[in-house]
């Protein structure tokens, strides 16, 4: 059986192609994949499959997949959902080694059609076949004029290849990218559309897709996702290999989750969770088609800045203090220019402002040299990572166009690693001259303030990836039953698991209080101890500030005594005396196990952050310190632990190493964990630590009170 | 001498116009206005002056304006700045109504520039001339043909009259935006750029925009605003009308704001007030260029959604989720249709999602019949503020575009008042068909969704304003000289203003605290009061918590004797016995004097929401409870006053009628505050009001300890 990216290969890169359904009308679902693939130039044999037709487009038909002369390394299948089973089992017996199903009528439909799309799948699983879709639009690879796919974009012309990829759950959806990138005259490399995913999924052909050489950027669409796996072994992959994925994800709303789930079999999983996700693989996710489109253009090449840093040229002071404000939001750094430089510029032209943005006045439209020195004296002194230029309507002027074009190329040799860009409004063929050149263009300053604040997310993420330590190993599972916890066992299995808590101790009914308070410490809390009671302080079995033995042995009967009255049920095993850790800022810590991504950290601060403004933030597990570091500098109230009223800084280092030290405890136990809560932890004084001062675990199936 | 609208129709719709410093070259700033007038077919009277030649692009030319054979109603000067002055004292000795400085090199220049501004507008108050610049780009009033601008934009086409409306600080910003909308197929009816604002600044300009009967919607561009009063009586009067104004002002970042100050003479303000500013008149303000051209589009008619609801039509599932996304975010509610016509759409297509989105699948595209039958279903059933299309390249095709647009149109008859609005990716010339027949046309759908955000902004502001009970009268000025006063002081005067305060009493050195503490009852609190002490705590000036008269009078005596001891300069009131009081939730009110906007006032919550999250949220005096509730309900904590964690609600009513009261009192006091802090004000369960717990006024050119 082929590997998996082996399979995908073999899809995208057939040696012979059949077209089962294949159709003598070029505008037809089983007639277009056959235009598309002849005037595409595809060098492999085609074979179009249709018993009630000698000839297809002026190609000999077949009768039927067996009566192929040869296996065809790829079956496309146009042909009913009623026939497509058949159509599936032929290519199987033959040994075909991938089919993609345009037909839609399968799961998405309801129940009838799931059962038709697993009977197909369990008929390709049984002969190693793979399958692509159903209710697909197929694939294209430009590169060997392979058009797998019926897309009436492709009617307007077919495309240019190029270092970007596509793959998009929605074939409709991808499709429109095609259309979008193909008008800005941008070259694609291949394009997968994976439709109801019974086989192949959007994890798994971003997989294949972020390992070709030739793609540097990959524009991908989802609703959900299947194979988790898959999917984060594909977004690690890409960023080690500095591919940039620009990915839309819908669903994020209560309707559109709702019609998610009503359109496709993906199960959506929670929005949050993947914006958590692509935060941590550094994944750009696009609010708009838009910016998804910019942003791919601009990573196309495949080049990064070398620092955040932005250079503002302006022949206007307004559009430049617009771009600055639009720079501030997307993290862009707008320097200033050295003093010296911009001394040197007064000199040349008074009225200027060369500070940055550099202002060379309407002066510099009329007298280009002028420009060109500004410019060039930007990109030696100024040592951006970005230039940007705003050039209005003016290079829509063909005259003046060549002459500006002309004079930015002269200065753009002062330096080779600023990466050059402009603002215009312009015709696009005026456009296209300039970013063949190397400028990236946009209309919209702001569009473009996004973009590169995209490349600056990429570089960073690359960067990461190159850096980052071999993951400390997973500890040993552990066996947690699937009976609650209490809170004392809770600890003490989180406590090997290298979560610090306080050191308490726990008597048991009848044992000895005033020795064990002692021995704690005072100010010190009492509380019962049961894997039954979820919720101690409902039942008055939480005692605070308890001052010295006395109060201790008071405190010790009564918990008892309200446990015994208000839980007859439950199983006591006592009650535990603990310090009460004073100081430091309240968080609050937490595994939750979502139903795509498993278990995934949670962490934010404690009362009104987390009660009223929900201001958390989430990791997949397992993660490092410098993910957990970045996780922790997230959430919006991140100042409090950087000491606010005069309150010193507290130990985010400590807190980092509990959040990752979770993580590893929680992906070890991914299949036993349903949730962790850790609340409140807090985080002390720096160089003193972190404390959780509750734990609560319940193993996946557990049935707890209030659950 | 004429009124201000007077003067600004008399630039704007002038019967006589001089060019001085007229020129033969068309390409030249003294050139382009005579070209464009002539071009533009303008009907009044044009008299270049040049005393170099005889004649100026073939009309008689004139030495001065001396000179005239009339007074013109204008005069546009393109003259160098030494000449200006001059110039302007020519018009002015000649009676004429305004003048046009295209001249750059005043006030931005320096102080030398600045003098030879004053010197200018000095001579024109003298006689009452109006001036616009200098340093600015000029004017247009297309409907009469009357171009006195130089804007290169022009020379590749003059513009036809519509409802649009551009005032722009900046020349170049908003000759920009008339050449966006001019690509768009846009009329508009007029520019006006300010420049220096030496006289006719943006709020004038604006002003005198949203009384023309023909506009329905405004473009403004500033960097800072001169005359508040006249500004937000433009912003007043605009949604009084009906007029929608679009607002683009920069200077949002600290690189932005300091590059406005080197940029012009305008003060730049708090932007977060000018925010608020926006928010309170129901200006919308552009974070984009292309936003605020879509924006200005959509508006352009002058017709508004009956509501806020959006039904969504799409032929692939993964884009109407993606709308339904963008729409949460834009605050427009995609309600379901009605279960029986959901019902009903099934019937007609099994496959189709009948819920909203509509999804008829790609089955619509090829039953066009079956496409209108859904979105007439869609209007007629669903009652929708907005309908949304999604047909994303396939108008492209011209033979498919005129099919789709009449069954569209077809469609449409189903309802008179849905807005029909649709996305499509399509040449120009096909996307003007489309909006020729009345539908609102994006190519992303992104944008669409945000354009339609906006017009609901629009809509629900003019309704507003159109309910807008006559405001309270302002109460009558208080004389607060110049000292600091004391809290007691403060309270008295904010008392009178309708500001609630615990009962407290005030004991003088030596008096009955013991009486005083009983008849205020207990818990209570001890202040020290004291103009000359402002941080009461700094100096253990208060004591909380006393529980009876001995803690009373032992805490009394402390009081006095620490201020003694640690202040024995401070001119010592006595001590303040005041209620302690519980419960409530604690929020922060003020008012601050902004350079820009005068008297604003400030609310949020307190501890860490104004502290950590800068959760406050302002507006300018005075402002009715309708404008207080809506402030209120800004803030990011709005939670914490609904009620968390099992509290009531908070008595929001009566926290609004305190903040009316404070905004009527700060506008009264405008010119003798500087600032007015309560801190904290607790709001109590609802019915129970609201109480200021501590006052301070500081004002105007008062200098108090630690400001």
């Amino acid at each position: 059986m082929l590997t998996r990216t082996e399979s995908l290969s073999a899809l995208l890169s057939p040696s012979s192609v059949a077209l089962v359904g294949a159709s003598d009308d070029v505008t037809r679902i089983g007639g277009r994949p056959l235009r598309y693939l002849r005037e595409g130039g595809f060098a492999g044999a085609v074979y179009p499959v249709n018993p009630r037709r000698d000839t297809v487009q002026g190609l000999k038909a077949y009768s039927s997949i067996g009566a192929l002369p040869e296996t065809p390394d790829v079956a496309i299948l146009a042909v009913p959902a009623a026939g497509t089973v058949q159509a599936v089992r032929e290519c199987a017996e033959r040994g075909t080694k991938a089919a993609i199903v345009f037909t839609a009528g399968f799961a998405e439909t309801g129940d009838e059609g799931r059962a038709l799309q697993d009977e197909m799948v369990s008929v390709a699983r049984a002969s190693g076949m793979r399958l692509l879709g159903p209710n697909c639009l197929g694939v294209f690879n430009s590169s060997i004029g392979f058009y797998g796919t019926f897309s009436a974009m492709l009617d307007t012309g077919l495309v240019k290849p190029g270092p970007i990829g596509i793959v998009s759950q929605s074939g409709a959806y991808g499709s429109h990218l095609m259309y979008l990138a193909r008008l800005r005259g941008l070259g694609m490399s291949h394009l997968i559309t994976t439709g109801n995913e019974c086989d192949i999924d959007v994890g798994e052909a971003l997989r294949w897709t972020v390992e070709q050489p030739d793609i540097n950027v990959v524009m991908a669409y989802a609703e959900g996702i299947k194979d988790r796996d898959t999917f984060i072994e594909a977004l690690e992959v890409a960023r080690q290999r500095r591919k940039a994925i620009v990915f839309m994800k819908v669903g994020r709303s209560e309707v559109g989750a709702h019609a998610v789930s009503s359109h496709t079999a993906a199960l959506a999983g929670s929005d949050a969770i993947f914006d958590a996700v692509f935060r941590q693989y550094g994944v750009w996710r696009a609010s708009t088609t838009a910016e998804q489109l910019d942003i791919v253009a601009a990573c196309a090449r495949g080049v990064y800045p070398k620092s955040n840093s932005l250079g503002i040229f302006t022949m206007s002071g307004g559009f430049g203090i617009q771009m600055a404000d639009d720079a501030e939001v997307a993290g862009l750094d707008v320097k200033p220019m050295p003093e010296k430089a911009q001394e040197e510029l007064k000199a040349m032209l008074p009225y200027a402002s060369p500070r940055n943005p550099v202002d060379a006045t309407a002066q510099a439209v009329t007298d280009l040299p002028l420009m060109t020195s500004f410019i060039s004296a930007m990109l030696e002194k100024g040592d951006y990572g970005f230039f940007a230029g705003i050039f209005g309507s003016g290079p829509a002027s063909p005259t003046f166009s060549g002459k500006l074009r002309q004079a930015l190329e002269t200065a753009a040799t002062a330096s080779r690693d600023t990466i050059m860009t402009l603002t215009m409004t312009a015709p696009d063929e005026i456009v296209r001259t300039y970013e063949d050149k190397g400028f990236i263009v946009a209309q919209d300053g702001f569009a473009l303030i996004r973009t590169l604040g995209a490349m600056v997310h990429f570089s960073e993420s690359f960067e990461r990836a190159g850096k980052a330590a071999a993951t400390a190993p997973l500890p040993a599972p552990v066996d947690l039953g699937t009976d609650a916890l209490s809170e004392l066992a809770a600890k003490k299995i989180l406590s090997e698991a290298g979560i610090t808590f306080p050191s308490d101790r726990l008597v048991p009914p009848g044992g000895d209080i005033r020795a064990a308070a002692d021995a704690v410490g005072y100010p010190q809390v009492l509380k019962v101890v049961s894997a039954d009671i979820a919720h101690k302080t409902e039942i008055g079995g939480v005692i605070v500030g308890v001052k010295d033995a006395d109060e201790a042995e008071g405190g010790f009967a009564a918990i008892l005594a309200r446990a015994a009255e208000k839980r007859p049920d439950a199983r006591i095993d006592g009650v535990m005396v603990a310090p009460m850790v004073a100081g430091g800022v309240e968080t609050i810590a937490g595994v939750v196990s979502d139903p795509v991504f498993g278990p995934v950290v949670m962490f934010g601060l404690g009362g009104v952050f987390v009660e009223v403004l929900k201001d958390v933030t989430f990791r997949v597990a397992p993660f490092d310190t410098v993910e957990a570091h970045r996780m922790i500098r997230e959430i919006r109230g991140y100042a409090m632990l950087e000491g606010v009223r005069g309150a010193p800084p507290a130990d985010v280092d400590a807190l980092a190493e509990m959040l990752s030290a979770l993580s590893r405890f929680a992906a070890a136990n991914a299949d036993r964990i349903d949730s962790i809560d850790l609340n409140p932890v807090r985080v002390l004084e720096k160089g003193k630590g972190v404390v959780a001062l509750d734990a609560l675990i319940v193993p996946r199936g557990a049935v707890v009170e209030g659950h």
